[in-house]
């Protein structure tokens, strides 16, 4: 149980600080432009920072990647930080109030592009390391750091570095930097996130687009066979009517609808907020039940003829799926596939094509990283009930380290889902940076005794 | 019963005139392009051929009108000429095997842009008129002309130029030398052609496009809604479902399916021709009895959403109805319009704009234009049934010259519908003039003694 201390850190003037960060801020390391300088005096910004792990930029066919790894807890479980020093283009100039790549305080909040997603989230690891070794000269466990550069567009390279250095990284616990917390009146810890199935549907009739006179009446419509396909995917009560999509489902616990009941929840403000006519969705379940805990089947865009008097040749599709808990993408997709070529209208040709596949991903309620991440939350929000949220969007990266690793992630983030992310004004409420760094502090300590032996001796390492 | 004689014009050996509508072809009167030099000296030429009549040109907003009036048969009935001096444009070059604006002459067709839609049949009228001068001294009957330049691009002017010219154009029947025969086995007269009914409906969600992740099962998919109304509005029967869509067409009679029937129509080598994968349509119908005498409801687009992993706000499609007999293309988007805002999802709003409506047009088996289309066609295809085959597509001029000339229209063109119109390498079957300029002279002779006293008197002129 070495790395284990009772005492706080002293933490600095938040005010004190964000000179450092603002010059972080600077740094147009948008990954969508790609200028290499940029993005590569963002990752030695972070670098410096961690040269006391013996920090250095390691090279991918895209952005490098930061690395470093503190070991000097011998005997004390690993973790590894993972966060990305890329930033969203700033988009329109003028929807800006101060310009994005000057970090603005606006009373409580900072305001900047990358600010919150996720410069200033990896900021607080960043000082919380910093102030353990100034007045500790340790970290409480073995750190060990993974930023990378490509995460705003969509992580290229993440799999074949991670995959490829598989021994380097090895560790008991990824906890990532980046997330966000579900919204900004409780404190909030994900248990969960939604996986992903990916599908195209191809609907084919005639060799060309035929003149809807001239022909009309003797040849299929390939639009209204999609329609009709489309139209058979849900039942009349909102749920999927795909034989065999709901295999691996688990059933809502009266426990855990009890808990999602007791979320203060406003359908009324949510719809306001969408702009939608009404909410809508399965039947018999609570908007939030419908969010979290059910799997969902969405048709993302549809592309077949145009505004002239044509039966059309061909009408496509794209349908993804969010999965939960066990369901397997290859089995849903090859359920969804099955139902529709099973329903092809005479006349048509339908063909489906599988494009991706992500499982979902759950960590325990009990796992250690969940109790230390509340009792971390608890510390710096005293008194709050600290909600089990889910990400219902898919992050590939938990899969990625769950499968190549061996281990789970814990979404340890101090930005909040409404501050602006990939819009104009992105901002940090100013708040969370002390309380980031608390709580991870908290993190860490109780993470140094709880995480060895649990993880590191029990999690099989798959190594694919 | 002036104008009326038995001999027969003598036809000068087609090959010798070649020349002449080489001149024609050779002008690139492509209204899409709109050269004005170029449609005005395509339009000059046919006023030209007809200054006997006392041609010129009259202005529209557009390309300018060809109008010509002989009226030296007073008693005799009148015809209204109608025709086109536009192309289409020759679209890709290399795909033609000569150039498109020179016309070549191969084997026993004649080919180049525009030779047989509608310079060549157009052509064929002009050289009736002139040997009916030449050697006769005059037309059988009184014959107005009205030869337009945008025909290829909609006829953006001609409602305007009819209504506003109304007893210009007074006349006992309009004949087309715009159209075609159906196919080149047999002689056909086309006894109707199907009407247009024609909306748009736009299905809204939320405000805006949603992560179908952070917002999956919470609102309703606009492209879930129309898909599920776009599939309620057929059967499985292949019938519109839709409650009132067929008020006003006639049930098939046994004689009409006898003379359908009796047409040597192969399902199979048309299914190849189209390339669809099987022909399709109503129930207990034949592919021509769908074709010709059922009205047909099509998608004919639908543009939502993309590729991304999106809810998207919003989801249109565009449909169109062919109409036949009595239907009224108002009545038909009403109950269209009904049927989908009954069947509105929870969730989205759906809204209906009508956008376009033609009746469909029809004349009677018996009316004296058929009548003498039939003996015109008899003399120059001997021993052959002519077939009433119906145009499935839509003729807005026919309505037109109905509604503000309370006359009906023959199409009585030489051109046939494989010879690539539209496309490259244009053609028309060179035994497709001398055929045409005897059929005209036969039917103008004809019509002089039985058009006069019938449609003169009768018709109630309806100027709106």
């Amino acid at each position: 149980m070495s790395g284990v201390t009772t005492g706080d850190l002293v933490l600095p003037d938040v005010r004190t600080r964000i000179a450092d960060l603002a010059e972080y801020v600077a740094i147009p390391s948008v990954s969508l432009d790609s200028d290499p300088a940029a993005m590569r005096a963002a990752a030695q910004w972070v670098a410096d920072r961690l040269t006391f792990a013996g920090s250095y930029l390691d090279e991918t066919a895209g952005n490098p990647v930061v690395r470093a790894h503190w070991d000097g807890a011998p005997g004390a479980p690993t973790i590894l930080v993972y966060g990305h020093y890329d930033v969203q283009p700033a988009g329109p100039a003028d929807e800006w109030r101060t310009p994005p790549f000057e970090l603005a305080v606006d009373g409580d909040v900072l305001r900047g592009r990358g600010v919150t997603d996720d410069k200033g989230p990896l900021f607080i690891v960043l000082e919380v390391a910093r102030l353990f070794m100034e007045q500790e000269g340790r970290l409480p466990l073995n750190v060990k750091f993974l930023i990378e550069g490509e995460e705003e567009i969509g992580s290229p390279h993440l799999d074949e570095y991670v995959r490829s250095h598989v021994d380097d990284l090895a560790c008991d616990l990824v906890i990532s930097a980046d997330g966000a917390m579900w919204r900004p009146t409780e404190p909030s810890v994900s248990v969960a996130s939604k996986g992903l199935a990916e599908l195209n549907v191809l609907v084919e009739g005639a060799a060309t687009d035929l003149h809807s006179g001239r022909f009309g009446g003797t040849v299929a419509n390939p639009i209204a066979a999609l329609a009709s396909l489309l139209a058979s995917l849900h039942d009349r009560d909102g749920r999927v009517a795909v034989d065999g999509f709901y295999r691996g489902v688990r059933a809502l616990t009266d426990q855990r609808r009890a808990e999602i009941a007791a979320v203060d929840f406003d359908d009324e403000a949510y719809r306001v907020q969408l702009g939608a006519p009404a909410l809508a969705g399965e039947a018999g379940l609570s908007t939030l039940e419908r969010l979290w805990e059910r799997p969902t089947l969405e048709i993302n865009g549809v592309q077949a003829g145009g505004q002239y008097t044509v039966i059309p040749h061909r009408a496509a599709a794209h349908l993804t799926c969010r999965l939960v808990h066990q369901q397997d993408p290859a089995a849903v997709t090859k359920a969804i596939t099955e139902h529709l070529l099973k329903r092809a209208p005479v006349g048509v040709t339908v063909t489906v094509e599988p494009a991706h596949g992500v499982p979902a991903y759950a960590v325990d309620d009990d796992h250690p990283s969940i109790v230390a991440a509340e009792a971390a939350l608890a510390r710096v929000y005293p008194g709050q009930t600290v909600l089990h949220a889910v990400i219902a969007g898919t992050l590939p990266a938990t899969w990625l380290f769950e499968d190549a690793l061996g281990v789970k992630t814990l979404f340890f983030s101090f930005s909040t889902s409404d501050e602006n992310l990939h819009a104009p004004n992105e901002f940090l409420r100013l708040h969370r940076i002390p309380e980031g760094i608390r709580a991870w502090e908290v993190l860490w300590r109780q993470l140094a005794g709880t995480l060895a032996g649990t993880l590191a001796g029990t999690v099989e390492r798959r190594q694919s």
